[in-house]
């Protein structure tokens, strides 16, 4: 909460003692609501009384929400001493009774509110708008986490990929659904309906996962570039009065946007799954093409960058290095060649070691790079001034990846990421990274030399 | 198990050594891939890796299916210490987060290997098909409840009330599903495609649920009549031959069958949902149509008629009322005059009293009656020689009950009987039930007189 | 019209002259208000008008229709004198204006009453029916031909292939459309619901056309089975018990039955089309198979053989074969081998030569052969005992053909068919043609030796 | 033509005679493909070579398209000689079967041609493309009028209403469709997809035909707005940020736009039915909207204005009317009042008088009025500065009219409109008009005195 929103409402409070008790009344009448939703036995009514907890609910002004949470964490959590007693139970005797017994009394009564809120016409979304509330007060209200586990356990659940359906974007879908496209695209901005048609033309794909009881909305959707070689820049997939080519000619698909769109489903993951399906789509509509890849940002890059610069036992060691990189604070460097070219090969291997040598928790710092290499997908090339836009500058130094997915090794390299965090990566890129390290003082970041030294052997079994 | 299934059973075992160790080793390999599924972090390859756990659980021979949910119980429960430790470390601080840690380290592994086998195409069907095998080896292997009861929180879930979709099944309807009603139908059994054409016609009606995971496999279905006045028999609805009626001159819709058609779903309800939403669809499509009952036949009571004869102190105590029942054993009993004419008010009355008087657990007694009455439905009516097919007379003595609902009062008398197991009758029962009472001999039955008092005093206020 | 029917209605004037008299009426109302349809320029009450002259129409009895028949012919023909007088001017000075003025004088004000009613609900079926009426009747009343003329081409621009749809038709097709396949079926009766279910099992296809403004009527279906090698019976194909094959093992896709569903649209071709669609369809979904053939009936063979036999000069010279040939009237004779054997060579031969050689103006005399041939198919194989139904025995004595579609020569083929007659067989059957050559007197049937040796010399060339 | 593509032209002809043999030849192979598709009998390759042909006509470039269809006027039209030969059969007998070998002979190949063409996929498209082309070259190629009557003459069959589908617009629409409506509206235009979304809100429908045989393209659609009151003037429904109403409160639904789509359908006439649909849909959808208007441009109005003004014995009389006038030309004189008031009731008088007097053939001269009244609608209502778009101004001199539907009374109007030319107006408007012709020099229109007194006497009768 901001100082003056904290203000606001402080002033609310004192000038309008009468307004709280209203809105506080507001709460406790949507809390009954729930409570009878809850006793309710024979669920005869239970759609049109769910219909009437979201309405009051949608009906709370900003503090009656929080009220109503409030409510909800300490009036529907299990019951501390009949958590002990069970417990205690099943210490004196670990049944399989006493084990259930135990299960079912520490589950919170909101799970089943939420189950029961879910029978209203348009339940789901309400529920998933709730979740959106609530991560966005964590911060605020630390004890909102409860509610929030509640609802992630319940959409883990109703949200399971079994569930989902695949469906091809394109021209012909319902302006509804593409209307959202263009609101929620959060890597490359789609700039009105004409940037989006382009992305939808024959030498396109797109393709969103939807659920049964969300129709219309997409949870999450991809957008693939149909090219002859691997590309090596956005700019020209972006854009609109691009020549559109022939599907049939393509031997690569380029996967150049990933977006989920709903806030309320974080943490449910559904990208993995998303690209495996859309690679086997196109290789059965489109047999011609071989290749499918990324076109990825770096987009901790150059804050990594800076903070290593400034280490005093940081990034650049060589005068001419540390000179380099301060061409970076100069705007549009990248359209004068006399500072970009001497920049080329020192970001590049600066690159590749932030990607295959700076970790967090043992993983690449990287979260684009954490995602798809923990997929399976094999980092395969670095592309010099391959996003110029402002956002690709100021975040990735202008720099993309190409990760690409191999159906072939995609499982192997996953396991290998998920067992021992080793990253498989072209010899190229090994090699950037290897010049990188000349450049670095050893031990700066948290990969320590050992594991180092392991990881090389591995590499080198490689290619 | 049979003593001859055990038998072979064990003569299986002591003959075929090799067979055993076989079977045993395939269950260890099914098991084997769930771990591995469960340990895939990525997630990549869970839909592939899923499906060959169903795969091999499929194959599997029946011995090789208890050792397979053996292992799945041992193996996939939650850890004792582990409980033990977070239930310790909740009494020391009962704060979110040691609750949060609690409910995770009790709810089973199992739970989240259901939720990752679904990813596999059929999945959600081969889960339920996997509960049906659990539910039907309850009895032999009482373990199983362990399965059992992470295999209903899940479809608890998973089929939510707000998922299912309510489709008119009608001679449009898919071959497909249409032969799964004659399948499935457990009320008036369908007597081939003929017979379902019939009950499918322009004065008929029939609804189901369906879940979009399980296409063209209904859950429950329900089948509705259309006719003039309330119907008092259900031979003439099922009488194939019956002239077509004009759907638009029906006042009343009758629910002469509602049957759950899976199994493995047992435990999970739709059906008073399913009731209310179909009055809502027919109120809209035919106004005319003012009166919703039921036709529905009484399981239980030609059961209890007997064992409460047996009773010395039993059921009917005049001479005449005993000679009379005798009259049911004779076959064919409804075809003569001449004993059936003296057993309809003596049976009326005993069918009034069974289902207002002879309870259990406070509920009545008849498994139909709790349904309908729990969802709010009034007792309108008893039917004499209302369904004389040869079930309908060894359950039911050829009495059949309308239960009407009545939208204006359906959720009163929910809670009604929800509250107070107060069951609303039209007064014409409750007189029927009255006059029974005299031929009984007081407190034979589980409803203690003072109760009897009680509502006898409210049944007073109505009508 | 039967002498009984024809006395019935003599009778009926005789008795109810004012019957006749209400009869009379009805038709001259019916009429009266397709002239109301046909002098309404705005159109803006059309559709209302043609369901009431629809009604009109159906409410007629027998007699009625003949009256309006009647009207329709004499009142909305073009007239004689504006004929003649447009075909004057147009002699005069034969221009295109005056050309438009003649087409327009010829086409009788009946086909756009006809486009008028068609936009009546259900005006195109009640169209097609009632061109099945006119079918009837043509006998009878020869006038109606012009009624025919008018529909007739009006369904020929109507259902022009262009606007049929391709369906394939399985157990998810709707019952309503099953249901008229059972009726339907021309050539191997469906028994029943289960036996429409196998003939549309995993190892069958069935395809059928429709159109938009008849939707759930099929105009034409096909059946198909798929098997390893080219089928040579149809009982096995036809036998509900046969287990499933799996469809991916099949290499031949046969073609067992061809049913055109509406007698109103006769004359309206669409099984060429239908047959070339189906085998693409066939071939996109299932790569292995290679060879695309039916398993037709010789539905005239029989007849024509008797015909033959009985010709003093006729089909069979030798003692042995005439003995032989009177073994057909058996009962049962194909299944005693000691009558059965000896027929088998010279019946193949027979009806090789039926096939090749028995023409009627130019083409084939049975009709299957004349359908297939002219589509480019190839008279591929006999088959001996391959339909031993009842039907099977009478018509086609047991004999059924494999017409084989090659798509490589179809074209070619169907060319040389259509230009020449020239019938494309393999080297077998033009083999057995040859032998019964030997067996026949010279001259008998229609084809002039001189072209039996321009064909002879032709055929000597393939294979 | 214009001249300068008349003299382009023949620069090419003088320049590159081999270019023009070249075009020749490509349109004798085009024409050559026709042939071989009209000769093929069994038509079993009639959809490849269907496809050949569109193909070759598509890739003709312009001088090519003109031989093209000058082959196909000359060689595909009817024999002269035949047609004289059947004319003199017929007149010697005229029996039916002359009669129908008449009209065959006179039917040109063109026909069966375009049906065989219609079978190619696309093949109903290209053929609506291909008129549109005839019908723009029509002028400089007055002999081309023969094809467009052949196609005319299918398309009147194909494109019968009882083939046609309404279907509503909104925004769950295809966006491939909705760019259509962007590009096609001609009465508002729209600009872009925010007017478009507006279009399409809740308070907004939007009805279109379509044709099964060209999915995703509308033939004709309609505007309407769901107002409280019959709204007087159109920029507040063009408004993009004018508030959403709710439908439910609506009691009027105004038809402010119509459009035909298609070019090629020109002539074949659908708006009539299409309103009539419309209004029965919001009818069963809306029941408390109870009027149903349009508001609509006079687009001839200035047009006859500025004719009858500079006519000495012209439309306005007085000095005063005359100087009123004159203001028209002023710039923006709608937003001075000192200009505008004065002209209010002479420009709607005259309005008037030009919407009831003005005639052509005896039906009123104004296009948009004709089509109206002669659906049956009502003259009801002249509303001042309702449109002051440029064009509004420009053609409607920003006056607008409200027609009426009235279901009850659509019919008689319509046969009072199409047997006498009688105009249905309010009362108000036909006061208007009889004030106009106080202003006007008697016989200056169309319109004979002697007529003018028989409506005035009708007129009487109404309102």
């Amino acid at each position: 909460m901001s100082a003056s929103s904290f203000f606001k409402r402080l002033l609310k409070e004192v000038v309008h003692p009468s307004e709280n008790l209203r809105v506080e009344r507001q709460a406790r009448k949507a809390v009954d609501l729930c409570r009878a939703l809850l006793t309710e036995q024979g669920e005869f009514s239970g759609a049109s009384l769910a219909q009437d907890v979201l309405a009051a609910y949608r009906d709370l002004p900003e503090p009656g929400v929080s009220a109503f949470f409030r409510h909800l964490i300490h009036e529907f959590s299990p019951d501390s001493n009949a958590i002990l007693g069970a417990a205690d139970a099943y210490r004196d005797e670990p049944s399989w009774d006493r084990l259930l017994a135990l299960q079912q009394v520490v589950e919170p009564a909101r799970q089943e509110l939420f189950r029961r809120l879910n029978v209203a016409p348009g339940g789901t979304a309400a529920l998933v708008a709730m979740r959106r509330q609530v991560l966005r007060g964590l911060r605020e209200h630390p004890d909102w986490r409860v509610i929030d586990a509640d609802l992630a356990h319940l959409f883990g659940s109703w949200f399971n990929r079994g569930f989902l359906q695949l469906s091809r974007i394109d021209w012909n879908t319902p302006a509804i659904v593409l209307e959202k496209l263009i609101a929620y695209e959060a890597v490359h901005q789609i700039q009105g309906w004409q940037d989006l048609h382009r992305r939808l033309e024959a030498d396109r794909r797109c393709f969103a996962f939807f659920h049964p009881a969300l129709p219309r909305e997409p949870l999450i959707f991809i957008e693939v570039a149909l090219t002859r070689g691997m590309s090596d820049a956005v700019q020209p997939l972006l854009d609109v009065r691009a020549p559109v080519a022939e599907p049939q000619k393509a031997d690569a698909a380029i996967f150049y946007s990933i977006t989920n769109c709903q806030d309320g489903l974080r943490g449910i993951s559904f990208g993995n799954l998303l690209i495996k399906q859309v690679v086997q789509e196109l290789q059965a509509e489109l047999p011609r093409v071989g290749r499918f890849a990324t076109l990825s940002p770096l987009p901790g890059f150059r804050n990594w960058l800076e903070g290593a610069a400034a280490n005093p036992h940081g990034v650049a060691r060589g005068e001419a290095a540390v000179q380099a990189l301060q061409h970076l604070q100069t705007p549009d460097w990248h359209q004068r060649p006399e500072l970009a070219e001497p920049l080329e090969p020192l970001l590049l291997q600066l690159a590749a070691y932030y990607l295959l040598d700076v970790k967090q928790d043992g993983e690449p710092m990287d979260a684009v790079a954490r995602f798809h290499l923990g997929n399976g997908a094999r980092l395969e090339r670095l592309n010099w001034l391959a996003d110029v836009s402002e956002q690709g500058m100021r975040r990735s130094a202008g720099v993309m990846v190409n990760y690409e997915y191999r159906l072939s090794d995609v499982e192997e390299n996953h396991e290998a990421f998920a067992r021992e965090h080793r990253v498989i990566a072209s010899s190229d890129v090994r090699r950037l990274a290897r010049a990188a390290r000349r450049h670095l003082s050893a031990g700066q970041d948290q990969a320590p030399p050992r594991k180092e030294g392991k990881r090389r052997r591995k590499e080198a079994k490689e290619d």
